[in-house]
């Protein structure tokens, strides 16, 4: 029924246009009563996104589920990727909404507002795991903000091919940058990793009475910043 | 005229409530006729924020200004900090409507729509800055969208705090933790300045022929990342 509901509903929208497409024109191409609609759907808008709330759930569920030393931003680029999973399960129907939601400004606007319900899940798990940190919601914030715009760039790459290509090389692409520039430090009782990249030592330093406890990275002077990130974060044992 | 319309509105809405405020109400308290609101502003909602549109023009223009080798992601921050001035302007006003949109949905759809319009104003910036770039487009939208959550972040906490503290200086904070994360190098022409830091120098590197080339950070293995990239940033002089 609701399946029926949903099919019906875009068929109309490609043949006649979202807005002049009522509900009662959808339940009677569906054959179903009103009522039956609005079960399954508070509005016209709903059936346009009709899995969103299943993966929001999904999304919460799976945060709350995390091991307690879970490294966090890893966390949330794997929570991220459930809503790519919902994308791709079905590309044709995610290429005919991604066209139908850029030429609807009211799509656009519910579009934004789950977005940013995502966004939400997402910091609400960041600042859990951040709390007590000096600017635990300034990164919760930041970071959950940046998995979502580098996720949704993929995203939109993806759909505007036509659903073609490899999704999940495209977002996992998009996430390792975000993780490149915010990965967290593995936890201290972790074992220490060797140093990689150009190690060249260090003496005589304040904070590092222990050459164990270093780590030396040497950089191009020209180089971009998050290559000399990705550096350290190898050096680091992170990746 | 128009600021008599948004102190009309603004009494009212305090007083009996967004919801239960009509643009008929807000014109007989401010003496003028529904015409007149409508000139000013296309509808209820926007009495509201009623300097968003002409901040965007701004941040547009000033971005549009940008010399041709301005630092990219320091001239979005300082694009976003037109945002925080008109805040700053009117503290009472601000933190007033903070708390009317805390509580009306609506008021919340509309602000999102809005911060998206200036998101899309900065990551439009940054892709002609990253133009033929490799990931030139997903490095404009993720850092968009991080320059936009750390200046809401400190925003929203200046605003609960009912506008008392600097402003200025929560949201300079929260932007160089934007910056230390994705800030770019600087213009290989620029002077180079005296590595900072704990600089050991470095010798027989294979990237690294020339010793001013060549930047050395020490830190201790179980430092936050983004202060192991903050003293990367102050080394490289990017401060």
């Amino acid at each position: 029924m609701r399946d029926a509901l949903v099919a019906a509903a875009f068929q109309l929208f490609l043949e006649r246009g979202y807005e002049q497409t009522t509900v009662d024109d959808i339940v009677n191409l569906a054959g179903v009563g009103r009522r039956s609609f609005f079960r399954y759907f508070p509005s016209k808008e709903d059936v346009v996104f009709p899995d969103h709330e299943r993966c929001l759930a999904d999304m919460t569920a799976f945060l709350a589920d995390s091991e307690a030393d879970a490294e966090p931003v890893a966390r949330v680029c794997d929570a991220a990727r459930l809503v790519l999973s919902m994308y791709a399960e079905n590309p044709s129907f995610s290429v005919q909404r991604y066209r139908l939601t850029k030429k609807v400004p009211g799509l656009r606007a519910y579009e934004l507002s789950v977005v940013w319900r995502y966004e939400r899940a997402l910091a609400a798990y960041l600042r859990g795991r951040f709390a007590g940190r000096s600017d635990g919601s300034l990164r919760a914030d930041v970071i959950a903000s940046a998995v979502v715009a580098a996720h949704n760039n993929a995203l939109r790459s993806w759909l505007r091919s036509d659903g073609q290509g490899d999704a999940s090389a495209t977002v996992d692409h998009a996430l390792r940058y975000v993780q490149a520039a915010f990965g967290a430090p593995a936890p201290p009782s972790s074992p220490a990793p060797a140093a990689a990249g150009q190690p060249v030592g260090a003496e005589d330093s304040e904070d590092a009475e222990d050459a164990e406890d270093v780590v030396v990275v040497v950089s191009r002077r020209g180089a971009p910043l998050w290559r000399v990130v990705q550096e350290i974060e190898t050096a680091l044992g992170r990746h």
